[in-house]
Order: C-alpha cells, then structure tokens, then sequence
C-alpha cells in the first residue's frame, strides 16, 4: 500500500499540516500517479470550513491534481507509466445510468454506485476518501484525463476544475464568433472563463467591482471591461450579451445582469451565492432569458477542454505555493488576494 | 372611416359599457376585418386595471381576435374578402430589427417604430391602440394569421395568446417524444400546454393546486395528474421532468420545482408572479438547470402553431359570454371559476 506524504487539517479552521497518508494499491483497471501540482479551489474553502455542511476530518481537500503515472493496474489499457495525467472533481461514478452513459459522470443517479467525489466523499472501499493536497493518488482509469505535453504540471492542475467548470457553460450557451459574451469577477473561475471565450472566438466583456484588473482582463483575451463600482454601468450595458457567466458567490442584482442580457440570452451561474436570490420573473419572460447554472463538466468534456487549452495555448495564471503556505493561502483566497490560482508544489511537502 | 362597436372600460375598476370606436380606413397593405370573437387574457385584466402601469382610458382591451376580412387595401397581397384571419398581441412593428428579422418582432428594438400592442399601446397614427372587444380592427397584412378552416372562430381567438405563449416555449425547450413535461397549473394557459405538449408528443403531467380538474386534464392529454395540497408531491417528484411549464401568477416555490427537473432541465414561465422570487443558485448549479421566460411568439410561428393546433383537433375550451357580462367575467377570471377561456361573441353588442 502506497503511503504518501499530504496536508491535512484536523477542523474547520484549516490550519493545514503535513500528514501521511495511505493509498491504495491500483487494481485491475486503476493506475497511480503522483501528484505534483494541486490547484486550491475556493470550493475546498468552503468544504473544509463547513460551510457547505459537515466533513469528516482530518480533511485532505484538493480537486484540481496533475501529476504522472508510476504504476498501473494488470487491466489499465488507457494509461502507461510515464504518462501525464490529471484528475478533477471525481473519481469514480456508476458508469451505467443514464447521465453516466452520456458522459455527465457529475449527475450519476446511482445510489448503489454513488458518484465520488475526490476528497470528503465515501470510497468503494467504504474510507472517507482524500484529495489533491498528496504527493500520490490511486483512481480508476475511466476517471483520469491526459494532460497534452503542451501544458505544464502546473497549469494544469486548475485546468481539472476551474477550466472546465467555465469551459462545459460556454459551450453549452453558444459562446463563440458573433456573440458577445460577459465574465462577471475575474478570480480563478473568470480569469479561465475570459480566455477560454476568448479562444471559442466570442467578443468578451469583463464585469468587475473595480478597474483593478482592467490590463489583466485584457492580457486574457477580453474587448471590454467594466466596473460596476462605477454608477450606471449595469444600465448602460442593456441588452448587449448573448451570454453572461457569472463567476461569483456573492450576492448580486440578478434582475440588473438578465437586463444586460439579448432578449433569448442566458445568465449562467458556475459562482453560487450562499443565501437564495431575488428574481423578478417579468425580467425572464420580456425577453425570453434564461438563468441557469452549471455544474462543473464529465470526464470526457474534462478531456476536450484540455485538448483545447492545449491547442490554443490557454493556461490558469497561477501562484505556486508550498504545503506550509495553505492554511495562509485559505485567507487569502476568500479576500480576493490571488492572482489568480495558488497551486500547491507538492515536491516541498 | 369604419365605426364599429365596442365595449370599453372608462377607468380601472372595469366597470364595462358598449360605445361605438372609428377605425382607420384600411391603408394600402392593410385589412379591415370583421372581429366575431374575442377571448378574455388575465393580462386584459392586468392591463385594465393598471396593475402593470398606467394606461388610456377610455380602453378596449383584447388581444385574441378572430374574425373574417371584408375589405383590403390596394396592395395586401396576403389576404382576400372573405378570408379567417386573426390577430395577437401586437399589431405592427419596424420590420428591421434583429428581432424582426428573425421572425420575433414581440421583441422589436426600433426606438423609431417600435411594436405596437394590440391595444394600450400607440399606433403609427399617434393615436391609441383599441383592441378586439370591438367588431372590427385594421390591420397591417404582415401582422394577420391566417385561421385554418378547421378550427371555428371561437376556438381560434385563444389560440392568438394563450395558444402561442405555451407553443413556443414547449417547442423551443424540446417537449417531444421521450420527454417528461409537467405543467403548473390549468387555467387558461396551462389547459392549452397540456394540450399541445401531449400533441408535441411528450408525456405530460399537470401539477395543480387541488385534484379538482383532475379529469379535464386527462382528457386534454395529461397522462398524471398531481396536486399541491397534497403533502410532498414535489419531494416525490424529485427529478422527473425534462421540462416543467408554469402558467401561473401566484407566488410559488421555485426552489421545490427545479427539484422535480432532471439534470439539464428547464423551468419556464409564462405566468408571472408579481413579486420577485428566491432562487437558491445551488438548485440551479447541482443539475446544470434552467430557469426561464417566454413571452408569446413571433407572427410565423404564431402561424405555426395555428396550423398545428388545426393538425392535431386542438382546441380551447371556451365559455362564449356576451359584452354585456364582461364586467362579471373579469373577477371570475381572477376567481379561477373559468372553465377554461371566457371568449367575447362580438354579434352581441
């Protein structure tokens, strides 16, 4: 049994310290890698915190992993030692209901052979399962992405969550040549959601509470930036984007971003605010819009998406960080410090 | 200049009297024609008693309107003397626009020559708009359906708002063989969804308050029928249907009703509640779904949905009252006590 070196924290208040942790050995059909980067997500804040409901710790968070595969099980047909490989939200699902078989793995209905999540999830093997935040992963081969060798380690790594939970919504919604697209909050979510809308060839706006990262929205691929610190922005805007994903968690003006929407346009939510919105339904029906969320993306949209960040040269712009610096970094994160992913080296653990 | 008679209301308390109204001699690409019937709308009611802003008085309200063309002008090419036409809610729009041009003209952007509303609205000539609890209407050509000869004028005049606000939703969300779609509530609105989702070939169920319509349901094409009242309907539904139409204007939980969709479905209203409503963004997100709005159609696809109603024997289920009991009809409207469109015969002014 594999024993690797991980971050874990005991409670809520994520104070973060260096653990080891055991693995499995691969099965038949599953390989292990060693991870070298973990990106943190701010969706591990919230799990850790509990703030999304009760976890069993100690807590390895981490779905954002990219690393190389040392060792495959006697069946693994799709992986070989050597390889560069990733894993995001998910490690395993039933494989045989309806959304499995369409390849949305994130909606597995399943109750005998529940979706797993990456970490604070229960395993096969009934074990609370440990995410990114490790030097080493075992998971079943249908659950692991390739990594093109265009993209490093590094760059990868956010690729697993924050790409793909932009890149799924903007397909989806048509973003491409001739439509005018609208990122609201340009953290790590939007910063991927800019220029990967940006490569789908859709006319990009961002929609920030400051100018402050004006040059870097820019830099990403977008036209236009705008502040709505700045009275009347919102106002201005009416009815100009066919799509506007909204990257944040806090609250906000739904009926005011639906108005800067074409009529038939869609405001995509992949940034969840934790108390419920106020929606006038006329601000829907006056123009046929349409609110919607968007959960993450399968394993093989997870695979196309790093194919076509890899084919456009798009990469998270991340910070790199060591295991002693996660329980900082947490803070960070929530006060909008990053710029604009930290991912963790796991070769100083 | 043609007279014709009419019923209108002198203030917002709907108290309804004949009187007689000029319409304009018909211009050279218009029709004059004989309105026979004219269906009541809950948005009548809204408008007229300025429940959704201020408005003209004095006013005659109606917006689904069947009847037979007596005269045309020199160049109408689409319609001859004798003709069943019918007209919506509007009545003229730029023709240019985007949305013009994609056949939406509900949605014209002209500042210039924007739509006009059947009725409440202003007309080309800067004069109020007048609409069909009246005997008689010009038209511009471009803005008629025509009345395929199956369906009576009675049965037509609903078709014009409540037939197109639930076909182009059902049509445009995919409600189609293999496809869940419940709808909410069966009033005027929902009696004619139900109808046409089960001709569009979807199975349909009908979440109602109470069970009380329970047999009118099936025999317009529910297959299920559930009610409200009953305690957990909704948990019990929990990812069902691919689609879920609400015609209703009360406040509802919207929250409990995304519940009931499938991942990737959509909830789409056509009512609309007057105040704004909560959205847990995190219902949205877990299943990639969707929550929006429509509103009526555009004039092709208005036509669409007549010669499909013709197609498949669908019709309202009216109750024809004469002018004299518009008054009455309208507080039964808002009492729910028609079964299920009260439709205006013009020969009885």
């Amino acid at each position: 049994m594999p024993e690797v070196l991980a971050y874990a924290t005991d409670d809520k208040s994520c104070q973060f310290h260096k653990t080891t942790i055991t693995r499995r050995e691969p099965g038949a059909t599953e390989v292990f890698f060693e991870v070298k980067y973990a990106g943190i997500c701010h969706s591990d804040i919230h799990t850790a915190r509990e703030e999304w409901g009760p976890v069993t710790f100690p807590l390895v968070p981490g779905h954002e992993l990219a690393g190389i595969v040392t060792q495959v099980g006697s069946e693994v047909t799709k992986f070989a030692v050597g390889d560069k490989v990733g894993v995001g939200c998910f490690v395993d699902s039933c494989g045989e209901c309806e959304f499995c078989q369409q390849g949305q793995e994130q909606f597995c209905t399943s109750t005998e052979k529940p979706v797993v999540m990456t970490y604070a999830s229960t395993g096969r093997d009934g074990l609370p399962t440990a995410g990114g935040y490790s030097q080493g992963i075992t998971v079943e081969q249908d659950y692991v992405c390739r990594i093109p060798d265009e993209i490093p380690f590094e760059a990868a790594a956010p690729l697993l969550c924050a790409g793909i939970t932009t890149y799924s919504p903007l397909k989806r919604w048509g973003a491409g040549p001739g439509k005018k697209v609208a990122v609201v909050g340009m953290g790590g979510l939007g910063h991927m959601g800019v220029q990967i809308a940006a490569a789908m060839g859709a006319e990009v706006s961002v929609i920030s509470q400051t100018m402050s990262k004006e040059a870097d929205g820019k830099k990403f691929g977008a036209m236009h930036y705008y502040a709505t610190s700045e009275e009347g922005t919102l106002d201005k805007l009416r009815g100009t984007f066919d799509m506007v994903l909204s990257t944040i968690s806090a609250d906000y003006d739904v009926d005011a971003l639906l108005g800067t929407l074409k009529v038939g346009g869609a405001l995509v939510n992949v940034g969840a605010p934790e108390k419920p919105v106020d929606v006038a339904v006329f601000s829907l029906i006056v123009g046929n819009k349409i609110f919607a969320g968007s959960n993450i993306g399968g394993i093989a949209e997870t695979q196309e998406m790093l194919d076509f960040c890899a084919e456009h040269g798009i990469a998270p712009q991340v910070e790199i960080i060591g295991g002693e610096d996660i329980t900082e970094a947490y803070d960070k994160v929530v006060a909008s410090k990053v710029r604009y992913r930290y991912v963790i080296d796991t070769s100083t653990f």
